[in-house]
């Protein structure tokens, strides 16, 4: 099993002012490359961030918010079924209430494809926020897949070229070439928090971050090629 | 805290032929009516039971069905946004695969209105349609409600007359009257099977059956008035 996560930049327009506005074509693209044993977790983008900033975690702010995950979640959903997939909506509000890991694994093996999302959630009384990535961080805790893949806007970037592996040799520069300290925070963008949520899950398996936009690299992926940058599982 | 279940057959079109139709203008006159401590239940009607019907309940009829109730769950938690309540959306799917009745005791306290629906549920190693009815059925047997309401297309009617109240002195004869082998299946349609459920119901708290279509029932309802057939709590 794998688990992929598609970022909310890839898949909505983030851009300022926008408002739960889909990147449909993106969406289906992805959609038809999906196969094989996986769970999809995606970001929510413009669908939950403007709701959380406008709102906060009030009651209004909670309903609507979860409310608008769950409409990005539903086109996700739509988009695979009309390319012939078996999605399985998980939504980590109720999914993480009272979380049961081993029908997430009974789903994948009877061929379907659950698809979480960032959301709200209620732990010990109270709301907060649980990103995309915060999810697969605990679902590859819990069900140690062969790999994770993180399909963003671009790979590991450093001095213009991309770094095919991230080891422990080269680890400490690739950090801080990717820092925003080191003056390039324009090119790359949130890549050090990324990279640094794949070193933790490095621990479990490998960790692929690569573009979404390439050509097949979705379907790559899942069929345990090589894409983009390879973060090597530290062992 | 109450329980209101809505009928599949009041908020879409379950007419031969129809194909997710939702009644908007119904399920935005049940929104505006909808206060207080309750969690709501709705039936799917014709989003949920054409899909049943093609696909039967492989993978491709699981997917599909569970995506269409959750587009109708997505239009009634919308409507109840609009309306300025705060829906919680809560999937049998997902939510029966691990229990947590607590949760959802927790949101009816902090101000938010649990939305859930019938689904397809997997238990015991095996996907079955759970019906709306039977979601209430077992909320009421955990969560212990005040009452329970039915706001279907009618109350219990009788030679033509709504029957106020069903107690032990008139309840076999009253089952008898909708039974349809009294040859009036063409009027009471579905109730006796309805009344029964009500039945096994009162054994923990009061039982409303009533027209959904009349005009405040269902802020009548929850605020603790008597409307259409009510079958008494059995003691």
């Amino acid at each position: 099993m794998r688990i992929l996560k598609i970022g909310g930049a890839l898949i909505t327009d983030k851009s300022d002012g926008a408002f739960e506005v889909a990147r449909l074509d993106v969406i289906e693209s992805i959609s038809r490359q999906l196969d094989g044993e996986v769970i999809l977790v995606h970001g929510v983008g413009s669908f939950g961030h403007p709701h959380v900033k406008m709102y906060g975690l009030s009651r209004e702010g909670v309903a609507k918010t979860h409310h608008a995950c769950l409409k990005l979640n539903s086109i996700v959903c739509e988009s695979l079924i009309r390319a012939g997939k078996h999605p399985l909506p998980v939504h980590p509000l109720e999914f993480f209430s009272s979380p049961d890991f081993d029908f997430l694994r009974s789903a994948v093996e009877e061929g379907f494809i659950p698809v979480m999302h960032g959301d709200i959630v209620y732990e010990a009384g109270r709301f907060r926020v649980m990103s995309g990535d915060e999810v697969v961080r605990i679902l590859a805790e819990k069900l140690r897949p062969e790999a994770v893949g993180f399909a963003s806007d671009t790979a590991v970037v450093v001095d213009g070229e991309v770094v095919e592996l991230v080891h422990s040799g080269n680890v400490d520069s690739v950090l801080e070439a990717t820092s925003p300290a080191s003056g390039k925070a324009d090119v790359t963008g949130g890549m050090r928090g990324k990279l640094e949520e794949a070193l933790r899950i490095a621990r479990i398996c490998d960790v692929y971050i690569f573009s979404g936009y390439e050509k097949d690299a979705i379907r790559r992926f899942l069929s345990g090629e090589h894409v983009g940058t390879k973060v090597a599982k530290v062992f």
